[in-house]
């Protein structure tokens, strides 16, 4: 059971995390990159016990858990190289000029102010008390107040304590981090219509994350929210690949879509191609996958209902058919793998269809035509990412639906299944409405820090004055876009 | 009298502005660099009989008229030479390497969609139908539909017809550009209601854009509403700056909240400072500018009726004082100078007083104590810009009441006054709620394009389907960042 912070006590939390912005807000980029670096080491000392801990919060296999530690850590160290750079500060020094009248103006990006950060069951570091909405807000220079996921409060407790052992280390204000825990789902609304907070950060639910989006946008001065929300990243299967490609494609389609138990938020729940042979093949060779597919323990017992609930209203549905089905009995508290099919006209007709299963099922779409595929592109809702299964060839002759399915994500493949993201700067893990609040944004990858600043500029301010990322000296050395031209250097101007 | 465009029109021009958006979003910069600038050479030519039609319908002087097309002008070619540059395609590589999952990943980022454009009354040229919106929207790659202001129909049509002019010389799609008039409220919460729009871009009041962000909120896929809607900018007058320059600071203010008949975004409309002998010298000097101020035709009759309205709503409030008045009598459609008196409990406990009147009016608040300013900066609302009005000992003796001010605006002037802006990258024009609904853009400057993109990003795509900004060869010579590095080179891979 999880200890519920009082309404009090996130009060004064959220307190001390304003007064801890007036503190941050100041802080360069230097120094906040020498806090995210210092930050990714304490994490990384975390050893075994942490490990075990996590693995028994969330069922994860300690391999994977491994992995995703050394991902957090690593993304704690990029984003700080990046902070460091200067590339969010985005400095901007149009200098007096007899023509201008103005001045002297200076521009740079400074943190939001305090930020909520809500954790995602899934992924109990990167994306959960210390990932990356975390990093990249501190990165930004805004307090984070933490909503600890309910699923894994030790895990939790222990990446808060690490955090808040750096802030110490420091002799930073406390509340540059605070760690709020509960399970009502009031905490959430409380804590985005509190005045003090400046922005919003999830990973969840639909229904989760547009309450949060509606709250934020219904309060006095509103203020931005960036849920990620789901996605059902189709696969759009062209049919010359398909035809030289069936089998290899159902073994990545199937492993794809079973991986982790399919609960990533960039798994590929839907396959679309034109009926025929090719398709045929690509359905047995699925068939034989997925049934040797073993059932595996799923995050908790709530995403383990709501999975065999949405499973089982998709395959009620109308004009559906059950291809394949693990052959292994799931057990207490495992999730079993399966994919139906449908027709073009039953998906395009029934939204259910449409709707994210969270976990490892998937959905098979046989169209009559080519007009078929191009109606479910136009209908298509907004993804994380979806694929193009092609060959070159197949590309030439569709330039216009892979067009339409640009607008459609964030992050469109060639020949290659979606799980799992890399944490790299052309990384675009945000896409367009619903699969998250804010296509504009990402929440992987070090461009996750542009979510949480905003620019103010100077006019004709003393240097003296000025932070240091727009000071003559360029003290940070950072790069800056001077008179419309980027350059590290350190400008010769008598300073007043 | 304006023609108003039926539903069914807006219906059709909205259909073909998303056919428009296919092909706008595969141009390349410099494409739209080409008829950016082609723009500028069309609207330059345009001669004195568009000045004349713009000062009968507006009654801004032609010298002003003049110079605001000159800036307009400027826009286009500044943000064309910003967009040619590839700043805001923020083109990233991150090549195959053998340590990474995905492979070859590559962003940039693509038009958001069609956008529909609310001209202001204030602007004419440089806020109106040609003018910062229109520019930055279609230099990143947007259909504009522009909803025409009522208050100057004939300016409006003959910048449309530069613009559909240029539209055809280039052989693009119609529903690149369209023109939408009418007069009813209905228009604009119908344009933003529909499904194939995708961001709004407003100048003008409270009202007008807090309806606009809202509509746009509760759509089934909510889109980024940018409304900049007003803001008092406050002066606020430290000690030792005030002893020394009382009387030059009096014809600044008044200079500055009376140009252009007070109507600009960025009027000082409220002076702070502590009460004393000082400000009496300021209020003494500021009464003899003020009186000395003519009477000047305002943009049209619903705003000289907002103005008188609102001015005398904040002059019948408890405990207001009458400082200074125009010596001369308004005549018809003038609005005359005025600037009243009050303290600081009265600001503070009277949000009358905090409301933007937006023509020549000010309000000095005489304060008793630094607590009393320092209480006005807590409680002040978002604001475009702030002046510090100051020496700098003044600055060094108040970092804490600066440091909070900082958060509440979007440009903050070490002695100067704020009205007007400059078309430069470090002009921040937009500020916390409630004077824009986004204080992370602006809509002033080439970064104001920014408003309008959102990130699409490439994994594993032959060279050959990539758009330019991202092929191997770099054939835009744009900057862009290649592993980490940001340089303009081609990359010498094996193309696929």
């Amino acid at each position: 059971m999880m200890e519920e912070t009082s309404t009090q006590n996130i009060d004064r939390r959220i307190q001390k995390a304003a007064e801890a912005f007036q503190f941050l807000k100041n802080t360069t980029v230097t120094e906040r990159a020498e806090f995210m670096n210092a930050v990714a080491d304490q994490i990384e000392v975390l050893g075994v016990e942490l490990l075990e801990v996590t693995h028994q919060e969330t069922s994860l296999p300690l391999a994977r858990l491994i992995g995703e530690k050394a991902r957090t850590v690593g993304q704690w160290r990029s984003y700080a190289k990046a902070v460091a750079s200067g590339i969010y500060t985005e400095a901007r020094i149009d200098l007096a000029q007899p023509e201008k009248q103005k001045g002297d103006l200076r521009k740079y990006n400074v943190g939001i102010g305090p930020v909520v950060v809500f954790g995602a069951s899934n992924f109990p570091f990167a994306f959960s008390t210390a990932g990356g909405d975390t990093a990249s807000a501190i990165g930004a220079g805004c307090p984070v107040i933490i909503k600890a996921h309910p699923a894994h409060p030790k895990t939790s407790q222990i990446m808060a304590d690490a955090i808040t052992a750096v802030v110490k280390a420091f002799g930073w204000p406390e509340g540059v981090f605070s760690h709020i825990t509960g399970t009502s789902y009031e905490i959430g609304g409380y804590l985005t219509q509190h005045e003090d907070i400046r922005a919003v950060a999830f990973t969840g639910s639909f229904n989760g994350g547009k309450a949060l989006f509606d709250i934020a946008n219904s309060r006095e001065n509103p203020i931005p929210v960036f849920a990620e929300m789901g996605s059902i990243n189709p696969v759009f299967a062209f049919q010359n690949l398909l035809e030289n490609k069936a089998e290899a494609l159902a073994k990545e389609y199937s492993t794809s879509l079973t991986l982790g138990a399919g609960q990533f938020c960039t798994n590929p729940g839907v396959f679309i191609a034109l009926k025929g042979k090719a398709l045929d093949r690509f359905i047995n060779a699925l068939k034989e996958e997925i049934q040797n597919v073993a059932p595996a323990t799923m995050l908790h017992k709530g995403i383990l209902e709501s999975f065999e609930k949405n499973r089982n209203i998709a395959t009620e549905q109308t004009d559906i058919e059950i291809i394949a089905s693990s052959n292994t009995d799931a057990e207490n508290d495992q999730g079993s793998a399966s994919v139906i099919k449908t027709n073009a006209k039953t998906f395009l007709n029934n939204p259910v269809l449409s709707e994210e299963v969270f976990g490892p099922f998937g959905i098979v779409v046989a169209c009559e035509t080519d007009e078929e595929i191009m109606k479910i592109a136009q209908q298509l809702k907004g993804q994380l990412t979806i694929t193009i299964a092609a060959t070159d060839e197949d590309v030439r002759n569709n330039p216009i639906l892979i067009n339409i399915l640009k607008d459609k994500c964030g992050r469109l493949l060639f020949n290659g299944m979606p799980t799992g993201v890399e944490v790299v700067y052309a990384m675009q893990h945000g896409g367009p409405f619903p699969s998250t609040t804010d296509s504009r944004f990402t929440s992987v990858g070090p461009d996750a820090v542009k979510r949480f600043v905003r620019p103010v500029s100077f006019q004709n301010w003393p240097d003296e004055f000025l932070p240091d990322e727009l000071k003559n000296g360029n003290p940070l050395q950072i790069s800056r876009m001077v008179d419309g031209v980027m350059n590290s250097e350190s400008l010769k101007l008598q300073t007043t």
